[in-house]
């Protein structure tokens, strides 16, 4: 049984946006020499999400839809208040909504190795979901098998 | 340290249905021979989701209310417009809020092992939840102890 | 390779209330031994969820709003007739909503452990959310590595 731990980057290039990882992710798993085991993929955000799903830019756009209607970004959220006041940040931009979705979505996903490829359908993507980019980005791929 | 890999294969009968599949995971702890340790179960799929709660019908009709606020069925979605494309499909089904649901609830649980049991309580049922059926499904119960 | 379990108790003191049980769990980990690996925290509860984020009270305020959107608790749940004539309840309290959420947030999260420290970074804690409160409450600490 052996661990294998690599932290692979990205960047947003808008405030909300999918970000595919699944390469980067299999790159992982390849890179450890582990053949039959298991991923978990961690994010170490707040304003972040991961999901695993078709990456189909019009699909994407429907549950960015969805997930407006859950946490608007034009409502108010006390955070913003702590936020501003935190960082005398004059921008006004709030992020209370990017939390919210966030917590929505989770941290992690963990996906099962079989002979050194995870266990995806051709149709699934491992996604990084950007709630309050643009920004670097990172997650911890933690192999084990 | 061992690591044992089964798929289990199910059947939905309707668009929308929750699938008790935790005898059919302990099944395979116990064909796994580990006594300790932990199972993931995982979907290769992305117009169903998996969680865990109480198997009551009352509660889960209410639970697919609440999903159904979330991403209505009668709405637009920009995928069944690439879906019909794709596909040339006449029947006009849309399964865009199918795929949203599902982003909602995730592709894996994860449950430790006790002296062979998945530590559930007696309340506690692993439910697949089919959003798009029905179809014949699957799920990897990927067990390590 | 090591498996380690504990089990770790904490009290809700609300109806709905988040409950952050970072150090509980970093605590589990030193017990441990385990230096390099993972850990999954895992919920016996069908009313209570689990959640990595900033632990702000102003934020954790606008989440429950947001949740309360998604599952008003003064909406009608059939549920709650289902448990009125299990227990011969006559408090009349609703605890659909609360499974509703529950179901939601989901029973786990599973992080890396790096040098015996649990690897979240300094803004994520690690809250159990109580939806059916004030109560007893508990969560399994599964550690390997």
């Amino acid at each position: 049984m052996k661990i294998y731990k690599e932290k692979i980057t990205f960047k947003s290039t808008a405030q909300v946006e999918f970000i595919d990882i699944t390469d980067e992710v299999q790159q992982v798993v390849e890179n450890s020499g582990i053949r039959e085991g298991g991923v978990c993929v961690f994010l170490q955000h707040t304003t972040m999400g991961i999901i695993i799903n078709h990456n189909e830019s019009m699909l994407l756009q429907d549950f960015m839809r969805v997930l407006y209607h859950f946490a608007p970004i034009d409502e108010r959220y006390s955070h913003d208040l702590f936020e501003l006041k935190q960082t005398n940040k004059s921008d006004g931009r709030s992020n209370g909504h990017s939390h919210c979705k966030a917590m929505l979505l989770g941290t992690s996903v963990s996906i099962p190795i079989e002979s050194g490829k995870i266990m995806l359908s051709d149709i699934q993507s491992i996604l990084a979901v950007e709630f309050d980019g643009s920004r670097e980005r990172d997650a911890i791929v933690h192999v084990t098998g």
